[in-house]
């Protein structure tokens, strides 16, 4: 997505070898335009899928995912939980998801009231790395017996393997910007 | 805001004397199209206070802060941070909140970066309770030098102090509704 990727590239900052910095319009400040933007592209990119529900993780996945099911008719967004104590009940479904970015493992969860069994989901993130995050809302889904329609994410770095995972499994990956590396400090972005 | 007002007396939950659950629409799956009526409404109220930047806390914030920002023309969002950890640099600015619900104080922060200094701005929030979270980011937009254009938050808890804690420093509040207290179960809402 154009704007996605002039803005990564005017904006970004890399870290070190595998830091992507782009909070300044995604991960703590919002550029509002963008973010409705994005909805648009992930909607045009899984309309076909006829999801019923958008699922994402707080709190970054939050706006994209909003922006997306508003731009698919006002679906229904459901985003999972952290929580970084295992606390089992009935109740939830739950998985968990390794951060690479805290060096904690998070356990990530849904009421199981608001992901009715059966339905088609499509999973949205701000982020493709490893695809902890990814895989465990994708277990999720499994668990109540839905449909994976597919996984939009915003930003993928594609120097780390999360990629790979996801297709590795059978789910359809649409990145809007890809991130190919860092040269000194600029992030590296794909045309 | 009649549709919250019907969400709340259909669909939330009270649970003992003081625990208004509306998970089902705002803090864990999102009615789409009723946060987007929140968002206008909150414009609708505040438009006429010229706010440049729409303020909020991660996580239950972000959506009603997104489509508010966007009712106003597109305005740019920033989520405050939570963090149990107190880690002064001079890159954030920093305040407190205690969170009834979970027990523990809460850091919140907003890297000065993403606030320029001098700005009109506008405090969403999901809940009112004590105020502790409004409290939290006034102090912050003070430390920018910003001026707080008001507070819109979505449900307010009539039976605990947040409003009078607010106004009573001088700040316009607006909730969409009002819950007055807990019958049996029951959640009741003010017309």
């Amino acid at each position: 997505m154009k704007e996605l990727v002039e803005a990564i590239r005017n904006q970004g900052v890399g870290i070190g070898d595998d830091i992507v910095k782009v909070d300044m319009f995604l991960n703590h400040r919002l550029d509002t335009e963008l973010v409705v933007k994005m909805g648009e592209a992930f909607a045009a990119e899984f309309a076909d899928t006829k999801p019923d529900l958008v699922l994402t993780v707080e709190a970054s996945g939050i706006a994209a995912a909003l922006t997306t099911a508003m731009a698919l008719g006002n679906l229904p967004v459901v985003f999972a939980k952290k929580s970084q104590t295992r606390n089992v009940t009935g109740e939830v479904y739950q998985s968990s998801a390794f951060s690479f970015t805290h060096g904690v493992e998070n356990h990530i969860r849904v009421s199981k009231a608001y992901l009715p069994q059966g339905l088609r989901v499509l999973i949205i993130d701000d982020f493709l790395a490893n695809g902890a995050a990814a895989s465990g809302l994708c277990d999720i889904v499994r668990q109540s017996g839905g449909t994976v329609c597919g996984i939009g994410v915003c930003v993928e770095k594609c120097f780390q393997p999360g990629r790979h995972v996801l297709e590795s499994m059978g789910y359809k990956v649409v990145a809007l910007a890809q991130v190919e590396g860092i040269d000194q400090g600029r992030l590296v972005v794909k045309d």
